[in-house]
């Protein structure tokens, strides 16, 4: 293999590749990229043995092969070169090194070899779509601070992409749930989604996803079976393993008959809530919102420590609630809200509270309130 | 205690405060900041025992008087409020509590009384001089990443300040050691400074002492006692006791001999050394630096991983020399750098190396060899 390619188009392809393999191997090969070079093209391989991905960027090869070095060290060599160096990547068959040059700098890594990389197989997707990258990344942004983290339930541990019927019609939805609180997302189904099966993106899959969602302009291919995922850009394929399990029917969770409206703006609403959230001890931070004629009043009480109140104006028109929340739930649940009002609708102090953006109800977010 | 004052006076102030104070303590005041009005102005002291921070600012004082409260929460709260806002602080003498309010904001803080808080004895200063921030701020910051982290060497946890006689006249020198590099920094000897006794100022007050010193129009008073040393400007007042021990005798490991002179472009330098580096795993992180006539060749070699190898253009016109060293004390030393070529003087591969800005004696640092 021997392949020359400019040294910003070599990074940008290196970047996503090491950050899907994981810092600590016990195999030694998981640690290392695949480097494929043919045609006017070189593609670059990593994976985990869950999540795989594939770069491919255009450079000019002189001889096709393959080869794989650590793909971490290659992208922080890469990274130190100069803006605009030309970096010329030469496999030494006889000494097993991949030797890298740029200017005046010579780098040589030790290699493993080609056939030892685990490629994942390929699936039979029965469904496949496509959907412009900012759909996707609304769909599993406003989703993914909900996944649990909790081990045990494993079937938490990602975001649950599938078809639903929503008042709109039909939808592409993603859901994510701990337990505590739940967002559930849906944007109109794209075609050709109509028979996908409901499959649980795992966390670190939504986080690798994510870097190829950036490009507004993009569309995204998706292939989904019952055991894979896949999303794919002209330039990057990421195939994923989902979560094998069962996703909870979280429609049971989602309060339909709430009736009591809070509208206030989200980010006064945020503010005001980290600063009285900064009284109480970090364990139980519990904020209390007490709710009046058009009056909103947040207030956390930590008797070693101290007292806080803040109040702010709201639309409310209910008779009067108390009501305790989580301040870093409710904190994250606010952020999510781009542009309108939260509009929050309450039962009783001690039922789930349904939180929304204005009257959009294609973002819905499930909170549960705490004793205070 | 009764006072207003504008939220980013405030913040200000409290920075340097809690800053100061340890976020782990036994000692339960020792987590507090004492606030202290009278007259037109405030004060904020905060101390870890080691260290005593005062800052004043102006403030509209209602009812003089003092009290204690969390110097992390009350800079939390107060690092929240809106930019503008004017704070108040009550002290309730009933509850024991200390009320801030801003806008529609109220916080009560658990207070310690300000009979308990530990304000560090005052001293006898036989020193006292001033000097201009930039100057000090030079010579700290020159100096300090060669302190020593090895508690078992007490002595050298900190920069040793003292006077002594440069080739230029008498000097205020800054020293720091950890036995495998040294930092010798000089300023021309302030006015007063003739009989300051040598003190070792420690890691922590090098670093607190850093914020005193970004004002580039500031003068600073320094006042030096065998136990103590204060910097001061009109607002802050930065108390420290000094490390009780002898700086070891520094002078006799800068070499004096030695004639093979290097001069290299150290931002070139400095970068070639960190791409070099790269190959080599983290812990014995050794480049070698072959020397021939106005060519530098930087290699590293590390069996397991690969190798590497970089050449620059330089003046250097003795004879033959290779010599390694560690990466990350080459990259330190070259980065202290500022405009000038880095001149480098050798003996041999085993002994000590000089380095120094272009051909300023004023800055002076040794590094010792490595067997590569």
């Amino acid at each position: 293999m021997k392949l020359s390619i400019e040294r910003g188009t070599l990074l940008k392809a290196l970047a996503q590749a090491q950050s899907v393999v994981e810092r600590r191997n016990t195999i030694p090969i998981l640690a290392n990229v695949l480097i494929e070079a043919e045609g006017n093209q070189v593609s670059l391989r990593a994976t985990d043995l869950d999540i795989e991905v594939v770069d491919r960027a255009p450079a000019m090869v002189e001889r096709a092969g393959a080869t794989t070095v650590s793909a971490v060290m290659l992208h922080e060599i890469v990274r130190k070169l100069p803006d605009g160096a030309l970096v010329n990547l030469t496999e030494d068959g006889a000494t097993g090194r991949l030797t890298i040059t740029a200017g005046r700098s010579t780098f040589s890594l030790a290699t493993l070899p080609k056939e030892d990389f685990p490629v994942m197989a390929t699936s039979e997707y029965a469904t496949n779509f496509s959907a412009p990258a900012p759909v996707l990344r609304r769909l599993f942004d406003k989703a993914k601070f909900a996944i649990s983290t909790e081990e045990t339930r494993y079937y938490l541990n990602g975001v649950y992409m599938h078809t639903s019927t929503a008042e709109s019609g039909p939808v592409l939805r993603c859901v994510a749930t701990d337990g505590h609180r739940l967002a559930r997302i849906d944007a109109p189904l794209p075609d050709g989604a109509q028979a996908m099966p409901g499959v649980i993106v795992p966390r670190k899959t939504v986080g690798e996803l994510r870097k190829l969602l950036d490009d507004d302009d993009a569309t995204i291919a998706v292939s989904v079976s019952e055991t894979k995922v896949r999303f794919a850009t002209p330039a990057i394929t990421l195939t994923s393993k989902v979560i094998d399990g069962t996703f909870p029917d979280y429609t049971r969770v989602i309060p339909t008959g709430n009736t009591r409206r809070l509208e206030v703006d989200a980010s006064e609403f945020a503010k005001a809530v980290d600063r009285v959230a900064t009284v109480s001890s970090e364990r139980s931070r519990a904020v209390k919102l007490s709710l009046d004629e058009d009056r909103l009043v947040l207030s956390v009480n930590a008797p070693d420590s101290g007292a806080a109140e803040e109040e702010l104006a709201v639309a409310y028109a209910d008779e009067r609630l108390e009501i305790g929340f989580n301040a870093k739930y409710l904190l994250e649940i606010a952020s999510q809200v781009d542009r309108e009002n939260a509009v929050f609708l309450f039962n009783s102090s001690g039922d789930p509270t349904l939180m929304r953006e204005g009257n959009d109800l294609s973002a819905v977010y499930v909170v549960m309130p705490m004793r205070v």
